[in-house]
């Protein structure tokens, strides 16, 4: 706030205004491009390695070299962090195939990808939104058959996130075939009434959650019964507690879905233990 | 190539090289864009109305208000055809939902869209692969399930794209639940041995093809027998003829389908007259 937003493109450090790209770049005539998203907690960057290396993958399935080494990454990221002050709130990085004349099939070898990041200063760890729990409403999953690719193609996760806004809720959990697939910028989980912590299996169906591993492991160090299965949304609104995960928004209680109450209809016990344990790591930096 | 390439972004006929949009654009975070393209034949846009009315169609579908009125798209059209002195090529059209700081839902209503258009000169008619006929390869469809939206979340498209040009062939089928959606960028054809013109119905899974259309009212005319039906691989390579359609390609003869000779292995005679009818109303102006 108090100083000029900088971002990152291409090598430089550029005045926000300034930071454009050419109407040729893949990124925006293809949705030809990769990214990512780490969350900042006292200006530190949480679980960064395991999102470095989710694009590392990603990048790798559609065929971009990767313009960085993980330490590359990781001094870019540090630095736009400390240009823009930033002590709370989230780096997105975009690496797209570049700029060449459009045509469907890659460009040559060698055309230089376009590399873009930017800082959002936001309030993750005492959201408030937390504290009551998210409403959310479920959508039929539009989505291509490759979602463990994180792609910039998020017209359908749009249309979900929209879907969600104007029923005035927070998210919206994607259905397939009766069963939930993921939230459409979170992945989804519930816990039984019998205490298990269940969430769906990885598959090209969803995006292999950098914080939803981070949670079934802390899941189970805490000694919970863990269950990676497909859910239906009738099993959801039975659950005893329900949640989703994402780089912001960490561990995000969910108390209504559809506009039935889950549980309590406040964030249930476990759920919020979860929440406590992630921000614990967060903050030890690991 | 005689004058400098002229491409127009959001009111301005601009040098191509300083046509450049903000990092937050939709259209580069998200895919949330409809785009369009329509052909140039003797310097005329080739059935452009129906070009223009699906880009109203497919704003609709993602609630972004066309920026233009049909006579306001031609006249843009026209005129950077006529700064570009392109009289035989293509004229693509982009529509994104315009530049706010990035989050999954939709801006604020008032958000300008971003309109970019530039043309591409390009041997349409006297087309050498038309001559041949063109290989192709099938590969399944990994697109998302509103594929009769022609947004530019083409990524699936771009994969498919780039198996045909790593096997060395002009264009990939995609095929679905052993069926034919589609071309990655066109509309699949066969013609049967019976002599009947075959190509799928219109749904959610393909796009209303403007060529697509246009060849079925030709064929009708010309006294073919349509079925608009589902078929599948092995149902192509039994074909006697075969083809793809595209408002670049026109009507392309397709030859060998995944190294299969399809008929005689030359462009048949069904489609060779259909491309001819095509190109004839194209320089009709119609």
């Amino acid at each position: 706030m108090s100083q000029a937003r900088i971002v990152y493109l291409n090598g430089d450090f550029l005045p926000f205004a300034e930071a454009r790209v050419p109407i040729m770049d893949r990124g925006f005539l293809f949705a030809d491009g990769i990214y990512e998203v780490s969350a900042v907690l006292d200006g530190r960057l949480v679980d960064n390695e395991a999102h470095l290396a989710r694009l590392d993958r990603s990048l790798g399935e559609i065929d971009i070299a990767n313009p960085h080494t993980i330490p590359e990454w990781i001094g870019l990221q540090t630095e736009l962090v400390a240009r823009n002050g930033l002590t709370e709130g989230l780096v997105y990085m975009q690496v797209t195939r570049g700029v060449y004349e459009r045509d469907f099939a890659y460009p040559p070898a060698g055309t230089a990808p376009t590399v873009m990041m930017f800082t959002q200063a936001k309030t993750v760890a005492a959201n408030p939104l937390a504290e009551t729990g998210a409403r959310i409403i479920t959508v039929p999953d539009l989505r291509w058959k490759r979602r463990d690719i994180k792609s910039v193609a998020l017209l359908a996760q749009v249309l979900a996130k929209q879907q969600a806004a104007a029923a005035g809720v927070a998210e919206a959990w994607m259905v397939e075939d009766d069963a939930v697939t993921e939230g459409s910028s979170s992945t989804a989980f519930i816990v039984t009434k019998g205490g298990a912590l269940v969430t769906r299996p990885l598959s090209t169906a969803l995006l292999p959650g950098i914080t939803r591993k981070a949670v079934l492991r802390l899941a189970e160090e805490a000694g919970l019964a863990l269950e990676e299965r497909l859910f239906s949304v009738s099993e959801a609104l039975e659950a005893a507690e329900a949640f989703y995960t994402s780089a912001s928004a960490f561990v995000m209680p969910v108390v209504a879905i559809d506009g039935h109450v889950i549980g309590e209809g406040h964030p249930g016990a476990h759920t919020r233990r979860l929440r406590e344990l992630y921000l614990d790591m967060a903050r030890a930096g690991v």
